[in-house]
């Protein structure tokens, strides 16, 4: 049978609503040892937070984190706050002896993850972090190739991560739905934000990455403040741009930005092997490119394989629909909730834990050094 | 505040389980008059459908359809039996009073069609065919375009649904997952699973269709059925193509199989009009292609639109995610169960109703007549 | 060394041009037995001709073409005129001991397509048609795949010719330019212009076509006529579509229109094997889409071939650059002179002769037959 | 009446072919005032060179570059040479008052390009350099809606030139087919081929870079030399990557290797400006994208735009074939050489001249220089 595990989550916007619905689909569409219950869910404003309770089904709200942390019929914490609570809540909460899913990025900064990193380990909760990429199908199915050694010797990692949105000047900092401009509450902008995603799938496709070489810009230079009302000079990066070398000796070219008109979330990666190459694009998330060059010659190509079949072929899909039917960037959501319940009930970690994540978090302080100072940088060992 | 609206579901097979996802989706994505409960489903045996109350949350079991029609707490019976069983069963709930919801093709062929449309039209009950496609929003959006006359005068209306999955002639006839084989079961082949979704959304995007000219085939003529274990004769149409004329004045070009190696679910279609173009595939729900002769010479081209545009731009994309990540294909049942309830709060109809889809039954029942006649067919008035 | 073979141009029109690039490149990018030498082209206007002729380095002009086919110096006659002068020249030509190269459709009808054909080989010339659309080097890919077997029992044949020039009503019929859309000039509409070259195709790829069932439509139904300035009933078809049976038991599902905006020669066809797919479209002609069932079944997909290789994988292709630089539409008339002069040095025919081409002449007579009785039609044997 | 210009060309490789099939085509395609007369092409080797003249009508040959030089019936010059012989030759031909035709990258570095510059400059000759690409009418079109303030202000400028052909290790350096390997024949190795033509287009359609920083990597270390036989170090760079500024305020992210498995010639520039954005591709060189902000909210999408209007829509496209018939690569080098006549006619100077491909160089030097200093540089003013 299986078990309840009562969440207490913290924040209640776009990534509140995704893991919602994630705790809602997962026990339909998986058979799993524990069954999340929706205990509460937590937010400064009760007016805000309550039609959000009654949307998804909480049983409960609060107004105050600390106070959640206390309760004793809260199994595990979601931290779904902007990037600058991550790590006082997430230590408070290890310290409280909950599970901690954390939103991505980990936290400002390196400093503060490897004490979140230790928080955890020390109390020995479960913990993860929802860079929840890796758990789209497609990306699932390019680690099982690559696993295999499909691809050979890797030359290179080209990633890219490309938004629009932010172009017009009028668009404030700070506030709601734009406090991913206002660095005091962000850490950084397109690096933690969009990169972070870029860098995690890398890590976990392609191994460690050794040495960075960055460059940053911010367009708009100054923008009013949502909440002060006052044009202020923007602390954030606008576009992130780095390369760099892998340990495994091949190239990374990676870039980021919010200045791309007429790409709305395009995410793409491209792995090149010795013998094969993959390519995955965010925008038709459930097809996978693979081009092997052991396919008899005149009839070499990319495939473009629909990541659909539900006879064990694809990772996950097993579960969906029947093949030739997508599914949506909701459900990596959904299989990371499933994962980390059936390896929970197992004993065993769900990746990325805190202390996967916290690499991320140094590289990414290595992509912001190297961008101010202009020199190459290498990567600190976590 | 939202009303319960319990529902009794009567199968549990691949459309079982994606009515049940959307009937739990649907209240937390909209904001609806009414909440479906999941109060009971339906199936002859016990231990297969137990499974499936409980992973779906169904709060009891039936195993005969005519007590589940009994029972007063249910509002709506929903019906998700193989083909054979769809008339009896309608007549039966909407004589007992019962909102019917009913998988598609709506029956067997037209003469059964039409008493469907009776009983329900007679009992006043609300109804309507899970015709799905119509709601994948880049669908919805094609018809908002035409609605607007962006395309002008209709010259061409194109569809498929391609299909590859029975070119094994070891795939049986009959019994489960496979009942669509079965003539005495499914009616009829393709024409009914598959061209009846390109007929049915032809119908809404460029009204009535007047005469037709068909092709059938079957390429497997003899299968061993799943449930006598005999090597019987195969009685459906393994293929159907067919053209004709619609009342504008556009000519239709139709074709369905299952016999296209290397396409799973490719429903496709294009109408070309004066001014304008689009074109939609299945297989990349989220996009719509969209040509437009307006635009300046030099820059003419195919515009590959991604609908996922959550600023209302976009139908139902508003209660979604954020611009660029896509939904999947049980988005389409989500917002049919949307709209059912939206306007059962209004007390208005739900495209497309047993009237509407008693259409599609006519034009399937004239290129049936028409493969073997080998003649043109005037489709019957309905 | 190479010897010089004696070219007689008929006709300076859009064919007229492209044949002559095609004598001038042959030579240059093939070694060849004949090298073809531009002695005369003859139209009836000797101002519009002489131009032509200066451009392309024609040694003479003529007015009359009787009078060419009286020369001795000319070896080869090439009609490019428009379709209703096909039969007259060419018999004579043959009578005259000439080679023939007649453009495509052979005649007007098939009457006239076999006593050109009787012409021909009673005289014992070396004949061929430009059905050049054989030679683009992602088709010729396909007919080496398909005789390899890679495809296995093929079910089903599709080909779509869309373009959409004649959409605006103002376009008028006959005259230079618009020749196609006068009946009396062009024996058909789209059929003879569009779907000939389909059916020719699908003839060398799939074999004969048996029986036909077809829909024709005229959008417009009048037109000023350029020539006489009147408005005047239109005679020929806009669309036409039809489907039917090939021999080896696949099925056909041919279309074609010049009403689908945003198509200007989108010439497609997909073939569906038991064990694998081809699709190719004009409008990226170097490009060659497969889809093979027995890939690893996590990793099947579509393979986007880009016929390049100039290391003899890909057919023609190592006469030209290197692999990823693809050539153009031309590249299928230079093909097809090559091919000729090959042939001619060996003693052989040069697909597609007329004989061959007469077949095509068949197919269409026995479609526009069908579009009028509305019946299926038996194909008559050639 | 058009006047005959001489070319000698020295050189009868890969380029050679494409320049002669130019110098072929383009007076058959184009109204020139001078037609090029192919009077000497010159290579060491009068065994090799013999059969290049007799295939594309060479009149006679050289064994001597300084002998041809000398002619008095050479009007220009065509230097189709690896790259190390361009300085020299160059210059010898300025001084003896030759037009310059020279091959691509212009020099092996800044030092010698301004040598070049200066001589060509000094003697008043015509000159340009072959980087083709500018001339596909995709790229001369989006050079066009640049021009016409389309897209407004710039944000980012990538490309990438991808290839695969040096991934196997016994591929050899030095000697004809493989000299792009030696460093002392090719001056580098994918900076200097494969990037210099994306510099030359971005300088073209973007302007000024400032300011790059650079990582070169070579992952074969040592390659038998085809003229030695012996295993040698090898010298060139096999992937480099740079990011840097232009002038005018936009982002450049730039990267070439010879080991991205799948890609054979995937030369591609993506340009994000406020307003619209456009991506080209050289696999499908007749397609330009473009994505406009301005467009209808709900039917914003990327267009995929068919260069191949022959109206006059788009460049170049008006002297080959009828609209969705593609032309190949070969056109980008007809098309140079029919400007450059024109040109020459109006006394006007051909893009990108000496001094135009010299700021190439000057990048080109900047880009090796910070990959080997793992610093950022200035590039140097022209």
């Amino acid at each position: 049978m299986s078990k309840p595990l009562n969440i207490g989550m913290i924040g209640y916007g776009f990534m509140g609503k995704a893991h919602s619905n994630a705790y809602r689909q997962a026990p339909r569409l998986f058979e799993l040892p524990y069954t999340p219950v929706l205990k509460a869910v937590c937010a400064r404003n009760a007016d805000k937070v309550k039609p959000f309770a009654d949307t998804w089904g909480y049983e409960s709200i609060e107004t105050d984190w600390r106070k959640l942390l206390e309760r004793k019929d809260i199994d595990a914490v979601d931290i779904c706050t902007p990037n600058h609570l991550h790590a006082e809540i997430a230590i408070a909460a290890a310290a409280a002896g909950k599970m901690v899913l954390c939103e991505k990025p980990l936290a400002m900064n390196a400093a503060e993850g490897v004490q979140m990193v230790q928080a955890v380990e020390k109390a020995g909760v479960a913990n993860t972090v929802w860079y929840n990429y890796r758990r789209i199908p497609a990306v699932s199915l390019a680690k099982k190739i690559i696993d295999e050694g499909k691809l050979g010797r890797i030359f290179h990692y080209r990633a890219k991560f490309l938004q629009d949105w932010t172009i017009n000047p009028e668009v404030p900092q700070g506030g709601a739905g734009t406090w991913r401009l206002d660095v005091t509450v962000a850490g950084s902008g397109v690096s933690g934000d969009l990169l972070a995603h870029c860098i995690d799938t890398a890590l976990w496709l392609n191994g460690r990455i050794d040495t960075v070489c960055a460059l940053t810009e911010t367009f708009v230079k100054e923008r009013k403040h949502a909440l002060t009302g006052q044009v202020e000079k923007v602390g954030i990066d606008d576009a992130c741009t780095f390369f760099g070398r892998f340990e495994n000796g091949s190239l990374a070219n990676f870039e980021s930005t919010r200045y791309a008109r007429g790409h709305k979330a395009l995410y793409t990666f491209e792995i090149n092997g010795e013998k094969a190459s993959i390519f995955w694009d965010l925008h038709d998330l459930h097809r996978l490119q693979y081009f092997d060059h052991r396919d008899e010659g005149k009839l070499r190509g990319w495939r473009s394989v629909h990541v659909s079949d539900n006879s064990g072929e694809h990772p996950y899909m097993d579960h969906w629909w029947v093949p030739g039917l997508q599914i949506g960037y909701d459900s990596s959501f959904t299989h990371q909730v499933a994962d980390f319940l059936i390896n929970l009930g197992k004993g065993q970690p769900t990746s990325p834990t805190f202390r996967e994540a916290y690499e991320t978090q140094l590289i990414l302080d290595a992509i912001l050094q190297s961008a101010k100072t202009q020199q190459w940088v290498q990567v600190a060992k976590g």
